[in-house]
């Protein structure tokens, strides 16, 4: 198994661990320090000897951020995360703050009034988060101070860093050669009149390079740096051991690599001007480049999100396989004994599914099986002590994916426990109407995330209703499964360009009762002309997921003509594609899970 | 009347006025000229004397520039005024640019490659826009230069400057005495630290203050600048000539009264920081204040937006004076020999009806009347040359609006002489979907203009057609008929507030074919729980025009059964509210007009 469903963390493990931090913010002469997330690659992973925030306070959830200062300590978490920080924190020693309704500024105004300094690793922070609150403190007199990791020094037993094997991701998948990729991106820069750019985000220089790698869970990523040379030349910054023949082999004479350390000397001596980008490079390599920096984007990020047609054929049979394991879980689940099952044994079947692909790299990320009022938590993770016996009537929140060589898949399906009430059945038709209306889009090129997000929400809007996150993400190639720029949400302001996969994921949340999303992943095409239209350069969304949505959830009554049709189409592509692939039961399950409505 | 169908320029003006201009370039060293449309209040519509680029150029559309070099001349305008650059300038002396596809920084560098020096008038552009515009030209070597304005020079025949009386507008209406409005205001600007704000739009001076002018057409406001101190006073910067004893009086004591030259003089010794809006202030605004400068919102633009309760209820009477004057018309319409009737026949007709309500001020626009193939241009304004005959089939696009003394109108119609073909209907159906659509919509508090744009383009997106025009603007009360920062459109990144008033206008244009758009004027107010609906603060919109929708345009097959009652309900109020206020022909009219469908 890949998922474990246990407590990493105990709350009581806090109190004694920030009151030794206490004693280096004294010794340090700090009044406060910061301790997020996040590690010096800004990835929604990471390391277990990054995973300071979880050791400190015991909160691991995949965003927030803690701010200790000599009197108090804040545990900055969004909506996402309040129930779960309540219940990992001691909040006798920690106080869990309502971020980003309230600011670190905010907060720190109102904890230290007359000033103060706040120490800061300048490896885990980006120049852009600091800008923003230095901004935000302006005229407080508390000021943002780097330094040393003072969580580092208090860690006795932190783990070593990570040394998982990398390997070449082949050019079947990849659609184009790494070098290739380097001496296009570093045309760009050279046209920019730039010397080099740095990569910090391990699914850049990931894709950059055709290589993957394991240091991480979920994300097939290497923990790495590198500089692309404007005449196309890398150079990688690794841990050696990482590094088998095979894969040096494989970087060729165009990627040299060099120890981690070599990257501060290196950034030193770079000439410029060098990109960075100023939301995803650590503060420490801004303050290295000084001004031979040149703000902009990372020169990998579009090229990576724009897939290539055999990063998307790739896509499409993942999608495919992983559909086929998907059938045999709902097969399985609908003839079970449900009200003898719990939430993990819905999350171990579906991973055994997986599994038996012989396909199967890693998950993409911790199943979320929620059912009841679980179902609510849109991020709820499974343990041991949470798990909840299925009960008559139930609705549950599936959201599962897989890494496989040639795709990362990412899907939610929600399932029913017998017969579904009619509130709950009205609700999941709402849901469905939205995901279905961005299934059938068509837009002009232009248009972003931004612009579509409310598509989604509007039969929900009408009944008085919504869901609190963005409609969609954007998903890698066999990468990360979170994945920037592009993404369906009122934050995306990226215009979608053919190739771009995105999650197209509404949902709904009754705090307390139930909750409903539906999951597919896309990916946006050019849309072939309509008899009739505009000449006009328009984009559409091909479907890559393929999986029956449960017919018995639907009411009828509140689908128009247009939107049944499209549920009928959709089952009957379920059909002629994953049939098939499955036997024996699952294949007279899917006959039946897709019948016309 | 107010509105005429001349032509007010002739190509052939130009060439010599050209001439001269080029020969004040060369004694002034430069090597161009920046002619804007914008007059020092950045507004829509500009005093005769301020009509620099029509004179110049012949092209009177309501935006564009020009830049004249010593070679050659650009007239810089967009999409929606192509045909009409086309058609008004000698294009042997001015080169009609597609912009914002070129910009004007892309086409110097082409037409300066060495380098060069383009003067602009400092009071006729912003510093948002010449930043824009340095940061555009970065490295080309080519310097924006401030100084005198050189067409001034050349204009020997220049009109003066308007002097249109200035009158108080009712507390009944306005709702809230100017008084209590600088207060508010003001001690917003000392809770940021700020002694005053430099008010240079027009219609953020004449809601503040309650007062409407008469300088330039459509739109009731007075040339003035003003400063709002941080106490509460204003200082009213305005010739004198305009005002009268009862002006004076309304003014009270907190106002005082100087003259336009003195506005330099106060700027120059105003103790800092002064707020002032760096996207509508000009230049030379910014270089008097220098350091002194605190770059932010004009304050008076969100509370201007936000109508309050009297402005709502001024604005609500209006639109019922105004429908019952559009139904009188199109009662008329419907029984006349349309064949025998041209576009500026209905413009007059239109005109004629709002002024016998006896409360007209001015009309909102010239009015657009658009048969057949001019209705495929979303701005065209009738003239005595383009007057087309209306033809059996042909579509009308009538787009007018009046302005009385509690509200600001503004409506389209779409007309049919005799029968609609079957294309036309589906499109107009489509339309008319989308219009439906942003009519019903409930969204929560937080969302922007630019996140519903899509939801009035989503049936005809399905269709493979679009429209280029946003879906809505801002509208004033009794002030101007374009109004920010509220839009309903991929620009508009203000959150939505109770009390703003947009327009709801989705189109569709067949070029050289037929036009469609139909508009309603909405206001956003907060939405009424639904039984079943979340605990959650979502706003709705509340529809301000109450005129029926021609039910012989519709394609019924494409409607669902929620469209089909939004429009039997919106027929019904139509009926309830208006039929009270007509008698005889129209009223009959009204009643057959709003039959269920």
């Amino acid at each position: 198994m890949f998922q474990d469903f246990e407590q990493s963390t105990r709350p009581e493990q806090g109190p004694p661990r920030l009151a030794a931090l206490r004693g280096e913010l004294a010794a340090a002469g700090l009044d406060g320090v910061l301790v997020p997330r996040a590690d010096a690659h800004q990835g929604e992973y990471v390391a277990p000897r990054d995973d300071r925030l979880a050791w400190l306070t015991g909160f691991t959830g995949s965003a927030g951020f803690c701010c200790a200062l000599l009197d108090r300590a804040g545990v900055f978490v969004d909506g996402r995360y309040t129930v779960q920080a309540r219940a990992q924190l001691d909040t006798t020693a920690f106080t869990p703050v309502d971020w980003p309704a309230t600011g670190l500024a905010d907060w720190l105004r109102g904890a230290l009034p007359q000033g103060g300094r706040i120490g800061f690793d300048p490896w885990l922070h980006t120049p852009a988060e600091m800008e923003r609150l230095e901004q935000a403190l302006n005229g407080s007199g508390i000021v943002p101070v780097p330094g040393d990791n003072l969580l580092d020094r208090i860690w006795t037993d932190q783990p070593a860093a990570p040394q998982g094997r990398i390997i070449a991701h082949p050019l079947e998948f990849a659609g184009e050669a790494h070098e290739a990729k380097a001496r296009r991106l570093g045309a760009e820069l050279a046209s920019a009149g730039e010397t080099a750019a740095v990569l910090t985000l391990p699914d850049s220089i990931a894709w950059l390079l055709n290589i993957r790698g394991s240091d991480i869970a979920r994300n097939p990523v290497p923990h790495a740096f590198a500089l692309l040379h404007a005449d196309g030349a890398v150079t990688l910054y690794v841990d050696p051991a990482k590094l088998d023949e095979a894969l040096r082999s494989h970087l060729g004479a165009s990627v040299t690599v060099r120890t981690p350390d070599a990257f501060v000397r290196d950034l030193q001596t770079q000439p410029g001007p060098v990109r960075a980008h100023r939301a995803s490079v650590p503060c420490a390599v801004a303050d290295l480049l000084g001004d031979r920096v040149s703000w902009g984007p990372d020169p990998v990020a579009l090229p990576k999100a724009r897939k290539n047609p055999a990063e998307i054929a790739g896509s499409r049979e993942a999608h495919l396989r992983d559909a086929a394991a998907m059938c045999r879980f709902l097969a399985w689940y609908d003839a079970a004994d449900q009200t003898a099952l719990t939430e993990i044994d819905l999350a171990t079947t579906l991973e055994g599914e997986r599994r038996a692909t012989n396909a199967l790299r890693e998950i993409s990320f911790d199943t979320i099986a929620g059912a009841g009022p679980n179902g609510a938590l849109p991020h709820y993770r499974v343990t041991h002590q949470t798990n909840r016996q299925l009960t008559e009537g139930a609705l549950i929140v599936l959201d599962s994916g897989g890494q496989y060589p040639d795709g990362t898949t990412d899907i939610t399906r929600t399932l029913v426990v017998g017969e579904a009430g009619t509130e709950e059945k009205a609700c999941f038709t709402r849901v469905l109407k939205g995901m279905i209306a961005v299934s059938r889009l068509r837009f002009p090129r232009g248009v972003a995330g931004a612009h579509l997000d409310a598509i989604a929400r509007y039969p929900l809007w009408l009944a008085g209703l919504d869901y609190d996150h963005g409609t969609g993400h954007g998903v890698g190639a066999y990468l990360s499964v979170h994945e920037g720029p592009q993404r369906l949400s009122r934050a995306g302001d990226v215009p979608l360009e053919p190739g771009m996969i995105l999650s197209n994921e509404p949902g709904y949340y009754r705090e307390g009762a139930f909750g409903i999303r539906i999951e597919n992943l896309i990916v946006v095409q050019d849309a072939c002309p309509l008899p009739g239209g505009d000449d006009r350069d328009m984009l559409e969304f091909e479907t890559l997921t393929f999986v029956p949505i449960d017919r018995r959830l639907i009411d009828l009554d509140l689908l128009e003509a247009g939107e049944r049709d499209w549920i009928d189409r959709y089952h009957a592509a379920c059909r002629d594609k994953i049939a098939p692939r499955l036997d024996g039961a699952a294949r007279l399950w899917l006959e039946g899970a897709t019948r016309a409505l």
